[in-house]
């Protein structure tokens, strides 16, 4: 079947079907990379960190460059991959914390384990499921471990269950080779089923700490003349590069395994990249936003907008770019159950969009606007502090705070830097849009927001 | 005399007549950082780097909100301060390097000594000068000493001349404190006249080695978890700190020699802070521009607008803060020579505008427009890339391209950060100010210029 011809079966035929003639239904491995920013990739344009391994996996494959995650922070952006839904209207506003900080936040402790998520329906079409390396979904007394969720294995960080020891302070550098190690010996295992992989990396989040080895290829970017310090460029850059090579070991031995065909391998990142103003993220500010205004924390792109790469050799349309579908994490849940074969039940209620054709080939504009909410402080420069809320509807992208205030309208695909508010000349797309947007935020659980939340004052002397 | 009759009077004579009857001209102390930020200092409301000094000398005389240097970087920064003239004018258009990298970008090896300096000046009118600490004027095969732009005293880097040694790795980490001592050592050398001293600092530009001592305050900053590498937040604010308290040592000697009421001490920046992208500046994303965009290099605000604090008790207003007039490098030897009695002489020709009556306590906004020329790359994030040409003038900047491409016009006391360009709104500034700006450029000699030069393009993915 060529390339033409599979895109019009995709389109006449449900996937289900199509997967089902041929009696081979994909296997899955999602690799979430955590605090890496949409720059961060020599495919995405960054001309100074090597990532060999994802720039061959997008000419293998298809690079999105509207990607969105639903969230600026890591647990509620995980939150809305695992069951398609805005991660506020399950209270997970920002990262799960101690249960006092949960509390004071107006968080629970952990996602509910009864909100369906994307592992319990494959698991429960026959797949094989497991969750290797960061979780962020709930942690300590009371919270479930992964399997609860629909996991048969897991090994993780930041959860209950079946975890890692994290005493070695090479753990981190070394955590990427461990989450592929766990992932291709599960593979093994599971040859009788298709199987579902979560790969979620620890790097490069902070406390980055690489090793001797692996920063060795980035030892000019620190500073000589006898300076004991290693530059942040040095560690962020050797940190990407290693996640970057275990990859690329991944992708080799499916090869190997003959599995590169029939396995669906994606790539993304839960948000945008670090702040250097947080406490431990003293090489952070090396991470790229791209030609981004923003980082974490931040409703502008480079917050919110990461990597998406989509390789299935033969299916997925190699050497892609795709520019014009914008494509965001509550997509994951239908767009992978219908590639699956798997008919998303009535009540999981998907608050995204299945965007599968997208990934096969199809370039569209989607059809559900795409909202967020940020309630508490944004570290950092005040260009980077956006307003609490945003939408993100065809062309335009709206921020605006609750109180009306600070309203801006961008031109997304004209103006991805989010420098020209276009706000007052279109008052009918700022009347239209902040109605949907004010309502979604009124359809939403109440809970204390800082009292810094959407502003970008400066303390200026007086 | 009290302040409204001083002010009066200083309104109402020649400055010159004024010392001239109290038989004391002023001393003068003019401290430069290097790569410091509008925003690095508590009194231009940072919150994290402790100035209890800097602070204080605010708090004792007047701090300025809008004061500019010439240029986003080092060399034509300083030639602005020492000439009164834009930097262009000399082809001093980015830092002196070696004569083939000076060469290539149409630069002298050095500032053309038969140039009138303010050191030339009050050394003939009978202060006693010295300049310690960073030159960076010219230095190597050719280049004069200090001593033959008006220095009657000079001990440097970047120069040639009566050097410091910078063998020991600690040499920076200690250079405010010798510069210091050779402040102190100098004036109380000079008892029978008045003086001039240039204290120019190598802190905070890159490399930093803070010592383990000075860097105890800031210990919390650097991670745990037995990482072995230092947070660049603590490696760049324990040198700011450490800044600040030679600064208050000085201050507290200047009291105790009884010089404080008769010594004007001003302190300021050469431009704003290094980019983390910049090899070896691997800690300087922890400097602050305050809330502005741009960082050294980039003619937005945050690479040449910095900080500048005037002290003279009894004089200069106490615990002012002047928002108002706009004060620039070109503007310090035409107002430090009204303070000392010294007729500019005709054939200097200053570019920039006596604002010493604004340093006295008056708030006007200046007459001359400020322009700035940027002929190279800007490192870092698109978002600080400005166009090559800027102009301010009134309450308007314009930034704008030589071949009038990228056309930005803001009200900087309404958008301080630069974001809402208004040129559309306002044909007719756009058209006085780019004819100003233009006409300026033309008067320039050329040079080569960076293809990159003006342009913020991203390598998007295709």
């Amino acid at each position: 079947m060529n390339r033409r011809s599979f895109l019009q079966a995709a389109g006449g035929l449900a996937a289900s079907r199509l997967w089902g003639q041929a009696k081979r239904r994909p296997n899955f491995i999602f690799i979430l990379a955590d605090d890496l920013g949409w720059g961060d990739l020599g495919c995405y344009g960054n001309r100074s960190i090597k990532t060999p391994s994802l720039d061959r996996m997008a000419k293998q494959g298809t690079l999105f460059t509207q990607f969105y995650v639903n969230n600026p922070v890591c647990s509620p952006s995980r939150t809305a991959f695992m069951t398609s839904h805005f991660p506020a209207h399950h209270r997970i506003h920002g990262h799960l914390a101690t249960p006092e900080m949960n509390e004071k936040r107006g968080m629970p402790n952990f996602l509910d384990p009864k909100v369906t998520t994307v592992a319990h329906l494959l698991q429960k079409a026959g797949y094989r499921t497991a969750h290797f390396g960061k979780w962020h979904l709930g942690s300590g007394p009371g919270a479930p471990t992964p399997a609860e969720y629909g996991f048969d294995e897991h090994k993780t960080v930041n959860s209950n269950g079946n975890t890692f020891s994290e005493k070695d302070p090479y753990f981190r550098a070394k955590s990427t080779g461990l989450l592929v190690d766990e992932t291709l010996r599960f593979i093994e295992q599971s040859k009788d089923k298709p199987f579902y992989v979560n790969l979620w990396t620890l790097v490069p989040h902070a406390i980055l700490n690489p090793t001797e080895e692996q920063m060795q290829v980035y030892a000019r970017l620190t500073p000589g003349g006898g300076i004991p310090h290693k530059g942040a460029l040095q560690i962020y850059y050797s940190s990407v590069t290693n996640l970057d090579q275990e990859i690329g070991r991944l992708l080799k031995r499916l090869d190997e395994m003959g599995l590169a065909d029939n396995t669906l391998v994606a790539f993304s990142s839960d948000n945008g990249p670090e702040d250097i103003h947080i406490l431990n993220a003293s090489h952070s500010a090396a991470g790229s936003p791209g030609p981004f205004r923003g980082r974490k924390r931040s409703l502008y792109e480079g917050g919110v907008r990461v990597p998406f790469i989509v390789r299935l050799p033969g299916q997925v349309p190699a050497g892609r770019v795709e520019s014009r579908a914008v494509v965001t994490g509550v997509d994951w849940l239908p767009s992978i159950c219908r590639l699956a074969g798997v008919q998303v039940p009535a009540d999981v209620k998907p608050q995204g969009e299945d965007m599968s054709d997208t990934w096969l080939g199809a370039s569209r504009e989607r059809t559900k606007p795409i909202f967020w909410e940020w309630r508490f402080n944004i570290a950092g420069y005040n260009v980077n502090r956006s307003p609490m809320l945003s939408i993100r509807h065809g062309r335009w992208k709206l921020l605006m705070n609750p109180d009306r205030s600070r309203v801006e309208l961008f031109d997304i695909p004209q103006d991805p830097m989010e420098l020209n508010n276009l706000a007052d000349k279109n008052p009918k797309v700022v009347s239209d849009l902040s109605a949907k947007l004010l309502e979604w935020h009124k359809s939403l659980p109440l809970g204390p927001v800082d009292a810094s939340a959407g502003k970008n004052d400066y303390p200026w002397p007086k």
